[in-house]
């Protein structure tokens, strides 16, 4: 299952546009997150797919909307070099993986000026983006969507479906490995970036729910034996001092 | 070298957002079949590609257009049966062979409500559709020129690369996790699997290089605190014994 979740689109043409694009494609989940305005505009473009721009959800926050999914995907134009790790992006060719999985996942798109902010792209699992020409790489927001429900669709044969790792499957995984790296007194900066780039891997590799199985298997265990440890040493101290 | 060639457009909106996409994915080569009309709208919406839109050339007939063409596409979103030879179409994800090739290439979209007329088709080489929802097949016209041009250049246009992890790098990540897990005392059969998984996720993640120093700093971390617990421990018990 997927949503296609627009943030703060200020034009109506493009609104409208993008419905069309899901029908197209056959996608109707929309979620629109406080949008400038919605009117006969955007009917007018979505042409034959007004019934997704009717069923549309608004809602104030992208974290709304994000609420029940268990993969997000941001996009974005503009790509960080290698050390900004917030915007390392794959390109959305590796998106045509995701119809091996099970799962809801979203798929995010900015405003048509200033794209996605840090904030909200930290919210999302992976960052991706469309390969374009560098002399010219902003593309309209419909013809963007369209780009990537085409790529999702283009290998559309019959194969295995495997259950995608839900988000508080993943979650846990994190959790036991943050909390097994604190006890490491890695400098404070690191400690975020590791928890990104970790948070960051689990998510760029569709990670199954039987995968996740075994992880959190690990890290529980890597995890209980840290803590024990850890415990014992400050009970020694306790005593000594 | 492709050439764009629109017959008869209705929308101006249309011929611009067609600009526009061309040169996002670094096309320029446009001709528009005896266009409606050709003006401000056109240019409002080809944004930052207004330069495709002034040096496009404006011909009478799709025969002029295809003057010095070595072989020419037509493009349809209404396919045929079986027994409508002409209108047998082809998936667009053949045209990405075409990258391997020199020579011109004219790709021809028809008009937004009739497309193109069974003579116009035969003028033709190819015929090639877009492969959509049946419940909604007709794309908008800009739409599909943005999809066709994604699918020829999807294997080709530079993207911003990224120094993937080396292999010794990863295999340094898996190092210290699996000598950290052994002392976890997990099962001898599932200590093969979690090596697997979590060998695979790293693989499947694809990661960069930057991203493996940051994990190899974690899981040096966590993997020298169990070592010098598990030592700390031992040398206890070698005392008590």
């Amino acid at each position: 299952m997927f949503r296609i979740i627009l943030v703060e689109p200020i034009y109506e043409f493009n609104i409208g546009m993008v419905a069309r694009a899901m029908k197209n494609f056959g996608f109707n989940e929309l979620y629109i997150v406080n949008p400038k305005s919605l009117g006969e505009e955007a009917r007018k473009y979505a042409s034959h797919a007004v019934d997704i721009l009717e069923k549309a959800k608004i809602v104030k926050t992208l974290k709304e909307a994000l609420n029940d999914i268990d993969l997000s995907i941001a996009t974005t134009g503009v790509i960080g070099g290698d050390y900004n790790v917030l915007r390392i992006a794959m390109p959305i060719q590796e998106l045509s993986k995701l119809i091996k999985y099970h799962g809801k996942v979203a798929i995010i798109f900015g405003r048509e000026d200033h794209g996605l902010s840090n904030e909200e792209i930290a919210l999302c699992d992976i960052l991706a983006t469309i390969p374009t020409s560098k002399e010219y790489p902003i593309m309209n927001l419909s013809h963007a969507v369209t780009v990537v429900l085409y790529e999702i669709t283009r290998n559309q044969i019959r194969i295995k479906k495997y259950r995608l790792a839900k988000k508080n499957e993943r979650k846990l995984i994190e959790k036991f490995f943050t909390e097994t790296l604190k006890h490491t007194k890695l400098q404070e900066h690191k400690m975020k970036t590791s928890e990104l780039v970790f948070s960051r891997i689990l998510s760029r590799s569709f990670l199954t729910g039987r995968e996740a199985y075994t992880l959190i298997g690990c890290f529980r265990k890597i995890h209980d034996l840290v803590i024990s440890c850890v415990s014992k040493e400050n009970h020694k101290e306790n005593l000594t001092t």
